[in-house]
């Protein structure tokens, strides 16, 4: 709990029944300006709910404001600046002097993740950071708290609502990866420079927060495997149809006995999964471990409002309760490699023969084949693979080879599938 | 925090760094027994997570064990007991006494919710009931925390994972309710006598539990209303596959202004809600609010292992923070009429005037009809109507005046259809 400012010179208690808690914001943007509304409106449910009134010290933008009278003036500080420095600066500045952090940063919870922690240990104050992941899904409460000492397994999440709307287009109404993008993009899913979150690399970043919190494990941004959805074509989507699966693009942190492997791919999943049906700009993750099975937790990606709930959230617990422990397992590594099964689409000559040479090179390779449908198209044809579970390596070393086939018509293209029991 | 315990006399610390908890358990059934290995397996994260390391001082059966020297020994009594008398004298006196209560008790949280915070507030002591409520989907800890300062309009739930089993299997594969039912008793799914889970008040108590949180109202289960799914037919399974609908049965609280709503009850859910996927015994809850549009959780409901992981949970979050404040807010009364959309099916005579009738005495009762089917079956015909919404008063006079025409061939059966936007 933070210790309580506010002496005789700002009275300490309000005209109301309960005391006063001090909060300052950093950041006048879309979330920041939602937070502060936010925090006005329900000043009355927090002081119910916490035994504190909150009021706001100050508001820090890039114009105006002082972050050091802001610090001296709050117990509680409200990051919501993003982007690295000076964020950084500020959060440390703030743990070190002893007041409690509440942040939706995810690069800085992702890059400087340990650093933070250290600051809050040495300031005795908490750090609390539910915005960063999934908007106002409590993933994040869920994995330190209900599930604290619950060994976890497994987390898979669609944690990038931009990519999320951009597919479910692309699956609802035929569109290509362009047009869905402007689309999202006219919409207000996507923003004008939609790099981060096409390229895999925003998911990468919330998936390692989360690799951190369910493993403990020090696991590095710069660690984490990712891939977009720009190379996804209409012709996977129609594959995905016409089998009833959904493509959608997954982050994965796993447990593997002593190892762990996270990484951020497109892949199809069967309907079974608890991910399928999860549509348009939505969010959802699913936690697994032998002790309670599995639990999704589904909503909104992040928008203004909802990262201002989850901020309020966050800002309540700050005023009820510790936060907890983080303790780092150093013994776990990250895996070299990893077992998936794969789908692969190649655009061939249709002559006899290439079935059996792309048969032989994923024998020689280890990979065994699930499935295979061949259609004609005029002079060309098309081989629809689907391979059993095999090490990533070793499916790799195959691509390479058959990417260098003469009789291939266009690169080979593969998607992961992902086929588990679940319930 | 609970008060340490464990004077010189017990040591307060062992051989290692963390200090020691007592933790006393009440029940030695399947939950108890899958709570005392979980805690004895997981001591060292427990140990991690919130500094210090647990230690069981006593397991009370209903044939051994004395609760006073349990108490006594004791830092956190975790009540797995279930049902009424003893476990209220038990939990009563325990918070009475300072010590930090966790139980599973969804019957004696249900009905006694008051009087024990209450007992908490004068101990001094912290109460948490996350497995009352859907196994371990933390819904509890949400609704309290991360949505403790969110205004929430409506939960709708899938909390009796025993109906949504026999409801699955209905639609699966065709079976009636007595087979189904059969089937989920061989497979552990029902107990022997399931009474209280078929006839909705096992959902009823638990959606009690859920409004009191979601709205501070002072509920009492005797004013949930509630129906079970002993009435379902496999002709309403028949009716929601054909529309491509879910028959679910549903926990519904919802703000209606100064009033609040709760009730359990069949219904048929449309494709696009949240908790139509939801499938076999798993249980979901959906929350919605303004403020964060709408986030389900979902996962397996509660048997054994699940329950027994939301009690870790609790013993973790009692150790490492002070629980919310519950304040009531005693200005919410409960509805005393709402509004839904209604499916009605009537056997009848296949005669001139048939549906004229039955059109004119909804008519008159203000029920406007949206879709009518009608089929012949030989001198017999099947309506199968859809109404707006309307008042359910409104629709109930009207369903009394139908059951009296004399052209019915069987009694009027009506299911309530939810058909709500999201995302």
């Amino acid at each position: 709990m933070a210790k309580e400012r506010g002496g005789a010179a700002r009275g300490g208690r309000n005209g109301d029944s309960e005391p006063t808690v001090y909060v300052g914001i950093l950041g006048k943007g879309t979330v920041g300006g939602a937070f502060k509304k936010l925090l006005t409106d329900r000043a009355e449910m927090v002081a119910e709910v916490s035994g504190r009134r909150p009021q706001v010290t100050g508001v820090l933008s890039s114009k105006r404001g002082d972050f050091g009278k802001i610090l001296d003036a709050s117990d509680v500080i409200v990051e919501l600046i993003g982007g690295i420095e000076p964020a950084r600066d500020y959060v440390t500045g703030a743990l070190e002097a002893g007041r409690d952090v509440v942040t939706a940063n995810k690069q800085l919870v992702a890059q400087h993740g340990n650093e933070l922690v250290a600051a809050a240990k040495r300031g005795g104050a908490q750090l609390r950071f539910e915005a960063a992941v999934a908007g106002a899904i409590p993933v994040i409460r869920v994995l330190q708290e209900s599930l604290g000492a619950v060994p976890i397994e497994k987390v898979s999440g669609i944690v990038n609502g931009t990519t999320n709307y951009i597919l479910t287009e692309m699956a609802r109404s035929g569109l290509s990866y362009g047009d869905a993008l402007a689309q999202a993009q006219r919409l207000g899913y996507a923003e004008a420079d939609p790099t981060e979150d096409v390229n895999g690399a925003d998911a990468a970043a919330k998936m390692t927060i989360l690799a951190r919190l369910a493993f403990g494990a020090p696991v590095e941004l710069d660690q984490v495997s990712y891939q977009g959805i720009e190379e996804v074509t209409p012709d996977d989507i129609a594959y995905a149809k016409e089998l009833g699966l959904s493509l959608k693009l997954l982050g994965v942190a796993e447990r593997l006995g002593d190892e762990i492997s996270v990484r951020v791919f497109p892949c199809f999943l069967y309907p079974g999964h608890p991910l399928a049906p999860v549509s348009g700009p939505f969010n959802a993750v699913t936690l697994q471990s032998p002790t309670i099975n599995e639990i999704t937790l589904s909503g909104p990606g992040a928008g203004g409002p909802e990262t201002a709930a989850a901020v309020l959230g966050d800002v309540v617990s700050v005023l009820t309760g510790g936060s907890p422990l983080f303790e780092e397992n150093a013994k776990l590594r990250l895996a070299k490699d990893v077992k998936s099964a794969f789908y692969l689409h190649l655009e061939v000559e249709d002559r006899p023969g290439v079935l059996a040479k792309v048969a032989e090179i994923l024998g020689e390779n280890e990979v065994s084949v699930r499935s295979v449908v061949q259609r004609g198209l005029g002079d060309d044809a098309r081989l629809e693979m689907v391979m059993h579970e095999v090490s990533e390596r070793r499916f790799a070393a195959a691509l390479k080879r058959i990417a260098k086939l003469k009789f291939l018509r266009a690169p080979p293209r593969s998607i992961r599938v992902i086929e588990e029991e679940f319930g």
